[in-house]
C-alpha cells in the first residue's frame, strides 16, 4: 500500500485539495466551489473538512504523510505564516499552519504558489528528468521559482525568483512594484488585456474594437483568438509578449544557465502566437542560449555565440509545462516529502 | 607549520603569482613583467618557473596543496582546457592544467578570472561572513559570479553569471555576443569611454574635448577625473553608469535574493561618481531590495516594496570589493582547497 500526502492549490477561482500517493499516482481530487473571496475562516473550514474526508477514506491505504498548501502571495516558509496576498485581503500574518495542525492534528506545509506549480513540475511534470530548472507560470502576472539539486532556491528572504519584475523596458509601464518597464507588464494575461485596450483607444485596430466592444467578457483569450484568425493588431500584442518573453528569459539564461527552463500558467495556451517571436528574440539576446540550444538549422549564429556554440554539449529546454492547473495540487503534495 | 597554496593570475598586463597558506595569509607575491602577448609556450615556461621557485622556497614550511590559476575566457572547468579567449589568441582548447602538470608534477587548476575573483573576495575580502554572494568585476567589460554555499554556482554549461549580458536597454548598442543594450555597454571602462568619445563628438561636451584632444593616454580614468572636477558632462556619463548599475543589480536581486553583492574591478574606484545613482535606482526598481535593503531614511517606499518590507529582517548588503586587484590570486589559490 503506497503512503499519500495531501496537495491544496487556493487559487482565485476555487480551492482544490488532492490525495496523491508518494510516488505520484493520483487518488482523488476535490474542486469546491469555495472562491477565496467568501472569507478566510469559512475557506479554512472547508480546507480542514476536504483533507479530512480525504484522509478518512485513504486511511487504509497507506500512511498519510501531511498536507501542503500552495497560496498565492507572500509567505514565511519556515514559520508558516501567511504574510501578504494581494488576493486575500484578511489573511495578513495569519499562521495558516499552526491554526490547521491544531485542528486536523497533522504535518501543515505552506509554500508559495509559484513554487508549488515548479515543484509539481519537477515532480511529475516538463522537468522529471533534471535536476536543475526554473519555472515561469504566465497568468495575472508572472510567477517565478527556481529549482537547484531537485528543491526550490528560497534565497535568503524566500523572495528569489521574482522573475515578473525583471526590468524589460526601462522608462516603460509603472508597475505596482514601483519599477517600470517590469516583464509581467507585458507578458501576461493583465498586460494582453492592457495592450488591447489601448490599440482599441487608439482607433487603428478595428478588429480589436469591434470583439472589445460586443464581447462583455473581453479578455487575453479574445485577443489570443482574434490573432490565430490572422488580425494584425491581435497579432502584434502576441509579438510584443514573446519579444518580451525573450528578453527575460535571455537574462535567465546568461545569469542561471540551467538545463530546463518551464513555462505554464494559463496564458501558456497561446504558446503558437507568442513562442517563435520568443526563440527569435532569445537565441539573439543570449550567448548562452545560442551556445546551448538544441539545434535549429534556420538560426543564424553570430559573434560570441558562434564561437563557443561547439563547447556545450548540454542543451537548454525551454519547454511548456506539462501539467496545467494541477501542477499547484502536484507541487503542494510533493512539500510534505521534503521536509 | 601552516600548509599553501599558490594562485596565479593570468591578468593582461602582468603575469601575478602568489604563495598563500591554507589559512589565508600571504607568505610572497611575484609580479612577472610578462605579458600574455607574448606567447602561449613563453608565459607557460614563466608561469611554471614562479611556481617551482616559490614550491622550493617554502618546501620547508608545510605541505604544498597545489596551484589555482584564473585565465580571463571560456575554461572547460572540469578538464582543466583553455576553451576560447578574447585576449589569448593562440590557447584556443590548449589543456593547460595536463601540460603544467606533467611538467610540475603536482595538482593544477583553472577556473575563469571573474570566478577566481569572487572565490578570493569570499575567502579573505568582503565576503568573508557570507555563503551566498555574487560578484560583478567592472573592467573592461562586466565579469560575474554567483557564489552558493560557500561555492562557485557553474550552472549546466558552466556559463551561469554572465551578467555583463543582462538586457539594459532593449533597442540599445549593439554588442559581441550578439545581443543590444548589454549591461557591460554603459557599465565598464570600454563603455565610459564610447560614452566620452560620442559626447566629444556631439560637440558640446567642452571638458570632455578638451581632455580627450590633450591627453593621449586618455581613459575611464580621465572622464573620472573630470567628473569628480564638477564637469557635468563627465559627471552625466557616470550616471548613466550607475542607472545601469542599478537595473542591473535590481535585476540580480529579484532573480536571486542573496545576501551580498560585491562589486570590483579596476573601475569599482569611481564609486563615488557612480554608486548614488546606483543604489537610488536599485531601490527604487527592486521590490525585494526595497524590502531587503539596509536603512536609509531619505528612501522613499512605495507600492509593494512599502508592504512587505517589514517582513524581511535579513539585509541585502551591495557593497565595494575589498582585495582589490588581489581577489584573483587569493581566489586561485583557494580553488585546490575546494577541490
Amino acid at each position: 500500500m503506497p503512503d499519500y500526502t495531501i496537495g491544496v492549490d487556493m487559487g482565485g477561482t476555487n480551492l482544490r485539495v488532492a490525495a496523491i500517493t508518494t510516488d505520484g499516482q493520483l487518488l482523488e481530487k476535490i474542486t469546491l466551489g469555495v472562491k477565496v473571496a467568501m472569507g478566510r475562516d469559512y475557506v479554512i473550514g472547508e480546507m480542514c473538512d476536504a483533507i479530512h474526508s480525504l484522509t478518512d477514506k485513504y486511511r487504509s491505504t497507506g500512511t498519510f504523510v501531511g498536507a501542503g498548501i500552495g497560496v498565492p502571495g507572500i509567505i514565511d516558509v519556515p514559520a508558516g505564516i501567511m504574510r501578504k496576498s494581494a488576493n486575500l485581503p484578511g489573511w495578513t500574518d495569519y499562521p495558516v499552519r499552526e491554526v490547521i495542525e491544531k485542528r486536523l492534528q497533522t504535518h501543515i506545509y505552506l509554500d508559495n504558489d509559484a513554487n508549488v506549480a515548479a515543484l509539481g513540475e519537477k515532480w511529475m511534470g516538463a522537468g522529471r528528468d533534471v535536476e536543475n530548472m526554473a519555472m515561469l507560470t504566465l497568468g495575472t502576472g508572472i510567477g517565478g521559482a527556481i529549482i537547484l539539486n531537485g528543491k526550490i532556491f528560497y534565497g535568503m528572504s524566500g523572495m528569489a525568483g521574482e522573475f515578473g519584475h525583471i526590468t524589460v523596458e526601462p522608462q516603460g509601464v509603472l508597475c505596482g512594484c514601483g519599477n517600470r518597464g517590469c516583464s509581467e507588464r507585458y507578458a501576461s494575461a493583465s498586460a494582453v488585456v492592457r495592450m488591447a485596450r489601448e490599440a482599441v483607444e487608439s482607433g487603428k485596430a478595428p478588429g480589436l474594437t469591434k470583439a472589445f466592444n460586443s464581447d462583455p467578457e473581453f479578455s487575453a483569450r479574445s485577443v489570443y483568438n482574434l490573432a490565430i484568425q490572422g488580425d494584425p493588431d491581435a497579432q502584434h500584442i502576441f509579438h510584443r509578449f514573446g519579444e518580451v518573453m525573450g528578453i527575460l528569459l535571455a537574462d535567465l539564461v546568461n545569469v542561471l544557465d540551467l538545463e530546463m527552463f518551464v513555462i505554464g500558467g494559463g496564458v501558456v495556451s497561446a504558446w503558437d502566437a507568442f513562442a517563435p517571436k520568443m526563440f527569435a528574440e532569445l537565441r539573439e539576446r543570449s550567448l548562452v542560449y545560442a551556445a546551448s540550444a538544441p539545434e535549429d538549422p534556420t538560426a543564424k549564429k553570430e559573434g560570441a555565440s558562434a564561437q563557443i556554440a561547439n563547447y556545450t554539449k548540454k542543451k537548454t529546454i525551454i519547454t511548456q509545462a506539462l501539467l496545467g492547473s494541477d501542477a499547484g495540487l502536484y507541487g503542494a503534495a510533493r512539500v510534505p516529502l521534503m521536509r
